[in-house]
């Protein structure tokens, strides 16, 4: 395997096989997140390893996506300010300030980056992997399944097994329109720009709604866009909610 | 090499040797961004790639961190709701709810899982890689150095090169501390559940002040917790600015 083929060919897995991923595979991963940069080296972030069914299932209606309950791992990054709170709490007597929305990015990026570390992982070994952002569609909900206590939110979910399907590769939008040197380049036409993409991204089919093209990137734009889940806009109200402060 | 040990053996990188990256490897690091998972497809992120010494030099100031400027390549990945809030635009009238913080989320998370999918190339391939949060420390003035429109904001910068040194592996605490089954854990004494590594962090030496030994860890914790660099904690402020709506 070219060193770079799993990273150049990742496509989200849904469908995985019954097959548990060994302990000691999952070990390794857990390893690997373990050695992920942090902001710092503060390590503000943690996994909930999700194993209980019925707590899948109910994690599974929050994200509306079914195969959420059958994946074989399911696990949530969470931001955590509160493990270093309580250390400085035990320390020096005051937690300072952990609650800070500078603190809470910083808990939110070492989440993302362990959870993009664990899926760079996973694939290597041949596994397959999705993310979860849906996990948000109703934030407080999650936080009282998982029992999270305060300075704590969560991220992003992951689901992890052995592939049970072979999605085509998603298309993506040309670099060049993302990619910039020195100062952001905005564009006169981005339709004109992305007609070509637009174009491709019909030829791509979707194996959640197997056989049905999916539409041109520039109608899924306007579609989601439009489309509002109220929960999910009330992720700072939340996230105070937690603890943390404005 | 064994599937994961570039990742198993990942330490942060802040030396380089003064050879550039060859466009090709550069051109494939970015092949991998561009496959990165993304929230609903929808690519809400880009990275500005700098180049000009002028501006290495005045984003070095902001991360008051000289060597950020003699990285051969310095990458500002940014969330960005500019691109599909201008495709919206264009296609049917109107922005919609590109501005919100569900979106803003949605294009950190983004920018932070195509930065670690990148930097796990990078060390695939030889390279070395620093992560720059301290970016942050001026997100306003870095937003105005790199031109950035409404609905963008930097999240994480990048160093990329050929590293230049060989520091020690920098222990991290026990994944029995942040790993937890089906609910969050706390513990009683964390002083106590930290104890070896707090001792262990002590015979770390960070090549940043070479031949001193680092502080424990909840020494680390605590000085870190007290520190507040004002315009750290305007994050959301400053997002604001840039269009995004609580």
């Amino acid at each position: 395997m070219n060193n770079l083929q799993s990273q150049l060919e990742h496509r989200t897995i849904r469908q995985f096989k019954q097959e548990p991923i060994p302990e000691t595979l999952f070990d390794q991963l857990m390893a690997v997140a373990r050695q992920t940069a942090t902001s710092n080296g503060m390590q503000q972030y943690s996994i909930i390893r999700v194993t209980d069914p019925e707590l899948k299932q109910s994690i599974a209606e929050i994200c509306h996506q079914k195969y959420v309950a059958r994946a074989p791992e399911l696990l949530i990054f969470i931001a955590d300010q509160h493990r270093n709170a309580q250390i400085a709490k035990e320390k020096a007597g005051s937690v300072f300030y952990a609650s800070d929305m500078d603190r809470f990015f910083q808990g939110v990026t070492d989440a993302c980056l362990a959870a993009q570390n664990v899926v760079n992982a996973a694939e290597r070994i041949g596994l397959g992997a999705m993310f979860l952002g849906s996990i948000l569609n109703d934030a407080e909900k999650l936080c009282e399944l998982l029992k999270l206590p305060p300075l704590t939110f969560p991220v992003v979910g992951l689901g992890l097994g052995y592939p049970n399907q072979s999605p085509q590769l998603k298309p993506r939008m040309a670099n060049t329109l993302k990619i910039f040197e020195n100062s952001y380049q905005s564009f006169d036409s981005y339709l004109t720009e992305i007609a070509d993409y637009d174009e491709e991204m019909q030829t791509y089919y979707d194996l959640r709604n197997a056989n049905k093209r999916v539409d041109s990137f520039s109608d899924q734009v306007v579609a989601k866009l439009q489309a509002v889940i109220d929960k999910r806009q009330d992720i700072m109200a939340i996230a105070k909610k937690q603890g943390f402060t404005d």
